[in-house]
């Protein structure tokens, strides 16, 4: 086994297994502490709750905690494993809500037989929780799954490998394609893969002008197309008959090329095709559709990201669902409506605009980073984030009317 | 409001919402950490518990992680109001496994609509957790509910209610009745109440011994006998057909009464048909069946206990269930079966005998303590309780083979 490898384990065993761990927030050593905290003082919240319900917010964990809720279906690039495989994942998940945005996060892995059973599941769970982000599930089932959830709760639900990448590559795209000289609304986007992200990434684009004919998207069996009999109705939105039938007809002329496929699916050859000043960002993790090394080589007038840390332009959700969750807590929105995802992807859009302080320079081990084609996205450790997204969030959730509560103090400009 | 209830809120409120958080036990703070926690390196302990479900407790916190599980159908003496209600107190019992026993818990609040749908979602979740604890759980619902988990999960599964009170119960009465120089298998016992805590008791006491005839349960209707049409399959077994009809005839000449029910409930004249030297535990919370001051006026030849603090014996689940539940997860028990609720009634129990440190008398605001009268059970924050009673269950399910680990090194004698 490899260091890295044997390291990662060892991080996950010692000194004790797994990464989060309960916490106590209020003192629980007298006895006068716990006549407090449990019997009898414990039934004046409980009376106050049943009288009034949202007092819940008020004498509950509930309002910070999140609950990271997967079925292990489509674990990372390692597929359907099942529950108890994800759990790792699941808590890694939390560590990062409460790393970034100092959100409570608690990891369920859900057994099921079929969607009604998710969702009836996560559904009779969901009253405990302030919010709920779904993970790890596959498509097509995702979308039905979270759609009902957001349906059956008065909490927010949030798929984070849809939204969550979604909100992140568009505003990398957006960027990408300013420093090329395009509009959105001209591109023409070839989509290598037509799972959870894609679906998610497209649906947004075209929320933020991108023409659904200017669209080609492709699964394993070439570009989605009206004659394919077996679509499911979600990759049947993006039906393209314009004529192309697979990767090569349809990225010619391209100017994004957006992969959220698996590796080495895309070519030399193939991006030789595009157009010039082509976007190429080949998110398959760990390895990409196509190494970085070879379109800077053969593609110098490219601007490339990819879902790794090792090059330019890291197009990773943790730039957003913190963040993005820590501002629908924060004014307790009953949802994330397209209006808070679109003023996600213009904070996240516009920070990659201003200087970067020292310390992020430092994290990125670099001694310079400027907006640019090897800068369109914020870097994960920037601590702007947390803020700039959050508020972008929260005052758009006040502004579509879904928050339940005003900005807080701390948000105030 | 009195200034206690105002307390009680402003404990819950301030200066933050709730009980608990989360906290991570592993470094988060640099790319490398979180590349370790998350991707890429957290595909590591996904493949190996994709290999080895067993893994799981090495690689996450699932080993000791107890989830405190409720429909909100019987919350402390408040009755049927619902799950968000309930979260108050849900929050306090984990606050106290991790106060005792360093055991992270988390809540659930499940709403449901039967018992198969409240089944369904908590075995759908029961893989997350290395225990489950049950609450708040209205009887005749919780005897069926917890049987079916406990068949369906490979995790201990305890409704506390109903077998925490049942073990300190017993272990109090059979001090209490040592000390009356009575043997539990010839003592009449009376039961008021016919509910969770009732049942249990009365099923524990009979496994310590007890004799079924000599058990007359009463619940509001009377004396439970089989010429009662409407009884549920869990109050028929203790169907006595000897004579008596209601509380008065059936205290006639008991040694024991057991009091699970509601106040002011037992009178002066009925503790006066008691058999002389009789064991009174009136632990209906917070306001037992009857006074201590009247008994001891009325009849000090009575040994009592109380669910309340400010008296003596006070019949305290905390007693019990933290280190129950940590002895349980240090050998990874798949259940909690007889003999390890056996196992801590002789813990608790013989704790009572043994001199008592000056810290628990300091704790409990005396000056001295010893086996009698006055004390029948240990206090709850005797810290002998953590080693003594997780090391009597951890041995006890090593013995019937429920155990899936040896005992742990701090355990050994």
């Amino acid at each position: 086994m490899t260091d890295f490898r044997q390291q990662a384990l060892d991080y996950h065993a010692f000194p004790q297994a797994g990464k989060i761990a309960v916490s106590l927030t209020k003192p629980a050593q007298t006895a006068r502490d716990l006549a407090l905290a449990y019997s009898p003082g414990v039934a004046e919240p409980v009376r106050e709750i049943a009288a009034d319900p949202e007092s819940a917010y008020r004498y509950t964990a509930k309002g910070n905690l999140v609950a990271v809720i997967t079925n292990g279906t489509a674990i990372l690039g390692l597929g359907n494993l099942g529950p108890l495989a994800s759990k790792p994942v699941m808590e890694g998940k939390a560590l990062l809500f409460k790393r970034f945005a100092n959100i409570d996060a608690i990891d369920i892995e859900v057994q099921h037989t079929d969607n009604d059973d998710f969702v009836r599941t996560v559904a009779n769970i969901a009253g405990t929780f302030g919010g709920i982000n779904l993970e790890d599930i596959k498509a097509p089932e995702c979308f039905d799954i979270e759609a009902r959830l957001i349906e059956l709760c008065d909490i927010p639900v949030f798929h984070d490998d849809q939204h969550g990448t979604a909100i992140v590559t568009a505003a990398g795209l957006l960027n990408a394609l300013a420093l090329q000289g395009k509009e959105l609304t001209a591109a023409r986007i070839v989509c290598l893969g037509a799972g959870a992200a894609a679906v998610a990434c497209m649906e947004l684009l075209i929320a933020c002008g991108a023409r659904r004919e200017q669209i080609f998207m492709l699964d394993r069996n070439g570009v989605i197309r009206s004659d394919r009999g077996e679509l499911n109705a979600f990759k049947r939105r993006f039906v393209n008959d314009a004529g192309a039938r697979n990767l090569d007809e349809a990225i010619e002329g391209a100017d994004v090329f957006l992969g959220v496929s698996g590796a080495n699916l895309l070519s030399e050859a193939q991006i030789q095709r595009m157009a010039p000043k082509p976007v190429i960002f080949a998110c398959s993790n760990p390895d990409p559709e196509i190494r970085p090394e070879l379109v800077r080589t053969v593609r110098p007038d490219a601007i490339m990201g990819t879902g790794r840390s090792d090059y330019p332009n890291q197009v990773n959700n943790v730039l957003c669902f913190p963040f993005l969750f820590r501002g629908a807590l924060d004014v307790r929105a009953r949802r994330i409506d397209l209006g808070m995802k679109l003023a996600a992807v213009e904070a996240i859009r516009a920070l990659a605009h201003e200087p970067v302080p020292a310390e992020v320079l430092a994290a990125a081990g670099v001694t310079s980073l400027a907006f640019g084609p090897d800068y369109v996205l914020p870097k994960p450790m920037d601590p702007r984030l947390l803020l700039r997204v959050a508020r972008a969030v929260a005052c758009a959730a006040i502004e579509s009317g879904v928050a339940r509560l005003p900005l807080p103090a701390g948000y105030m400009l």
